[in-house]
């Protein structure tokens, strides 16, 4: 399973991608991972795009969104954000990208308990698969508060009443392939007690 | 990129265990799967418990908020989840499993936004390299709600003030492999507007 870690070492979010189509039979397996993954009384759907003034206008509405979140942020978490590598306010990405997958779900649903969390379960999926297909992808969280941006995006996209977009994955062939490294620091291990370190047997 | 997906579409939940230890070596491999998953500028701890006094103590006091949140459910929710193949009010894979990884996080953190939804991400890639080193788990997500039982759990763990157990993902070797389906039908795939069908290509 060296291959499978090796997979998870070296995917690097990437944000620039070939002008060259995803077949349908390789974008059906990355959308066969998400269905495979546990997602308990869970409950999500996913919407392919492919259509490319579809992906143009979802582009326009979330940089919107995404200059509004971000300076919404404390200031710390502001400072984190646009330290990190390649980060723009640009969202190119959603407009180039040849397809995006669109993972929603109804938050905080009492029918639908663990809808959110299952999402993101599923895009761990989606990612491992991305990777594997030799593909590319960033996980991007829109976040469109501007109510009057909300509604377009909503009605363009004909989402189902309450249900909010959780995740959109921009999918293609990298144009290239960023070196910088992943933020893998960001996780602690501990052993039996928090605080007492866990030491990696690698 | 078969192997992979084959990997997911024969993952089942498994919830009794080998009397046999995980090698250290072994764990360390899906602890690197969850370092490895993006984690933004989310951030979260993970606690392996190997000692079988505590996973003793850990699953008496989750089947306490087991049975609580089960029976606080509306009557739907809990019709489907009692109807899940293997459903059990009994946790004894808490206590069988050789070690519990757990994973935590402080929920609705401005410091950290999508630290939820991250973990759950890194859920996702600990599924994949459990699956693949061939051995078994079942994503369960814990909910201690009585308060009393909240506090002797988190001092016995040492949680980090304000953080909150997102998943216990026990992990052996599968006694037996369960031969029931997965769930997969909890997702649904559009094409260019939700309700618009994208038909798999498979």
């Amino acid at each position: 399973m060296e291959s499978i870690l090796n997979l998870m070492k070296c995917r690097r979010g990437v944000r620039q991608f070939a002008d060259r189509a995803v077949p349908e039979k390789v974008l059906s397996k990355i959308l066969e991972a998400a269905i495979y993954a546990p997602s308990g009384v869970g409950g999500a759907h996913i919407l392919v795009v492919d259509d490319q003034e579809l992906r143009k206008k979802i582009r326009s509405i979330c940089e919107i969104g995404e200059r509004q979140w971000v300076d919404s942020q404390p200031l710390s978490v502001r400072e984190r954000i646009v330290a990190q590598p390649n980060f723009s306010y640009s969202l190119e990405f959603l407009e180039t990208a040849p397809a995006l997958l669109i993972v929603s779900t109804r938050p905080r649903d009492p029918e639908r308990p663990y809808a959110v969390e299952c999402a993101f379960l599923a895009v761990g999926y989606m990612l491992v698969m991305i990777e594997g297909l030799g593909l590319g992808t960033i996980t991007y969280t829109p976040s469109v508060t501007d109510e009057k941006q909300s509604k377009i995006l909503e009605e363009l996209l004909g989402l189902p009443e309450g249900e909010k977009i959780q995740v959109i994955l921009p999918v293609g062939y990298p144009e290239s392939k960023p070196k910088h490294d992943t933020g893998k620091a960001q996780y602690s291990v501990f052993h039996n007690r928090f605080g007492e370190p866990f030491t990696l047997a690698t």
